[in-house]
């Protein structure tokens, strides 16, 4: 499979990436990059990123193949409107928010008819440092990608987009939009939530100071997606607040849980709380909970 | 300051750590070693952690100028009790507990009138291995070790023990018992708690394979505490409950405080806390929060 026109409406470390991805395995042609900063898509063009810059996403999407949006997922109900006037018939529009049924709603609304073109994504992959300036072509090698497909889609797009995600080293799944914020409610978006909770509650305190200045590395551990985007959790936490609060109030039962077995002194359940969550963890590391179906 | 004859009891991470670097430093003669497990005090001797192995924890203090106590908390009265009557009267006897108000009870149960001699310490240094075949001299450079001095403890003692621990390379402050248990509930117990509550949580769904399966970069590094030694975080969340209670209930406060925030689609109170968090850890990451007082 090869893209002749390739455009990426934010050029940031994911569309950046993936554009520098396909161009490295030969899997696209040109690519023309839009986007909100001037600065950025200098950098994008200075760095190889994309070969031109276009006006706004209209124009972008105007005679491509492969439209990849990958801006925040609150801009994509403007961008989908704007792109749905130019789209080719054959042409394959995906994306690369975190969340997925807010997205396949915006799409819904932006794309109208032509919804059967979208193929929703959500390629798991982030870094510390954002912008044209921290892409790189290995961000997805061996990173998961999950495609959501819809009903309407048809079966060679989305085998199409499959196939390039995996050329560029990426291991591709599938689930439905619903699934896939379940899943990522639970092993994502409440970590992140806990985490910013705990800086949060430390940070307020009278001795603040005193309680950073004996942290450790657990703690580092602990918090560092804490040190994530703060725009972009807001609208991921917001965009699957349902079944981020479900998740949050599966949490808060189990702490109660604990709470209990400390007000009793019960060590031997703490211990066998501590022991089944250490050895289903190492059991992950060495990757003993994959099957089939995941893979 | 040199220790001719230093008691090591329990050889294993810290306690052969903290004998190779006095070796390494030259600020003991003899190391002496006393432990449950013949294999571990064997290798401990093979790799030079000891010099000599004594029958027992009496045996060890025998004659020493210098006992370290490094065996699980739970053990130390009984310890304690063993040596009190083989101390010589200059001795300094120390610890490396992770909670400090339970340590000092179980000295005062077991060394009695002795009490004097005892400098409660707690270094803040641990690793993924355990045992003496992971011991290193460089374990606790740069790290920080907290004395809890008592109002008994002779000062040239505390000095002594101080200045012993930045000799090897330890940032060395000191706090009360009551005040360390207070800090290190909140930045070390809870979230060791709160990383064992989500992976117990997850690995207990009929989905669990499937989550972890999706589970990435984030999970690991916010879990990575949860693969702790189960019986030692048992003892470290039973001897400090109270505490860990206390910042238990504040921390499900605050997650309270976020379920409002979701649940009425708050995003800027979200945001909000989101960037004060992150801003609060990047002011940490950088030292912003060090000042005198705790350095």
């Amino acid at each position: 499979m090869f893209f002749a026109r390739v455009a990426v409406i934010g050029v940031g470390l994911i569309g950046g990436s993936f554009s520098l991805a396909l161009k490295e395995k030969k899997l696209c042609g040109h690519v023309v990059g839009a986007g909100r900063s001037a600065a950025n898509l200098k950098t994008a063009l200075e760095r190889g990123l994309i070969d031109s810059i276009a006006a706004d996403a209209a124009a972008a999407a105007n005679g491509a193949d492969l439209i990849l949006v990958s801006t925040p997922v609150l801009q994509f109900k403007e961008i989908f409107h704007s792109i749905s006037q130019h789209l080719r018939p054959s042409a394959i529009v995906t994306d690369a928010g975190s969340t997925k049924r807010d997205v396949v709603a915006a799409a819904r609304a932006g794309l109208g008819a032509k919804i059967a073109q979208f193929v929703p994504a959500h390629p798991i992959a982030g870094a510390e440092h954002s912008g044209a300036a921290a892409a790189n072509p290995g961000l997805f090698r061996g990173r998961r990608v999950v495609l959501t497909p819809l009903k309407e889609n048809r079966k060679q797009d989305v085998d199409a987009l499959a196939a390039l995600w995996s050329g560029i080293g990426a291991r591709v799944s599938r689930m439905t939009p619903a699934e896939h914020d379940e899943v990522f409610a639970a092993v994502s978006h409440l970590p992140h939530l806990l985490a910013y909770a705990l800086v949060d509650d430390i940070s307020a305190r009278a001795n603040a100071a005193q309680l950073f200045g004996y942290a450790a590395g657990g703690f580092r551990d602990f918090t560092r997606i804490a040190s994530s985007h703060p725009e972009m959790w807001r609208d991921i936490c917001v965009a699957n607040r349902d079944r981020l609060l479900h998740e949050l109030h599966l949490y808060e039962k189990k702490l109660k849980e604990i709470s209990q077995m400390l007000e009793t002194s019960d060590a031997p359940a703490l211990e066998k709380l501590f022991a089944a969550a250490r050895a289903a963890r190492e059991k992950w590391l060495k990757g003993g909970w994959l099957n089939g179906e995941y893979e």
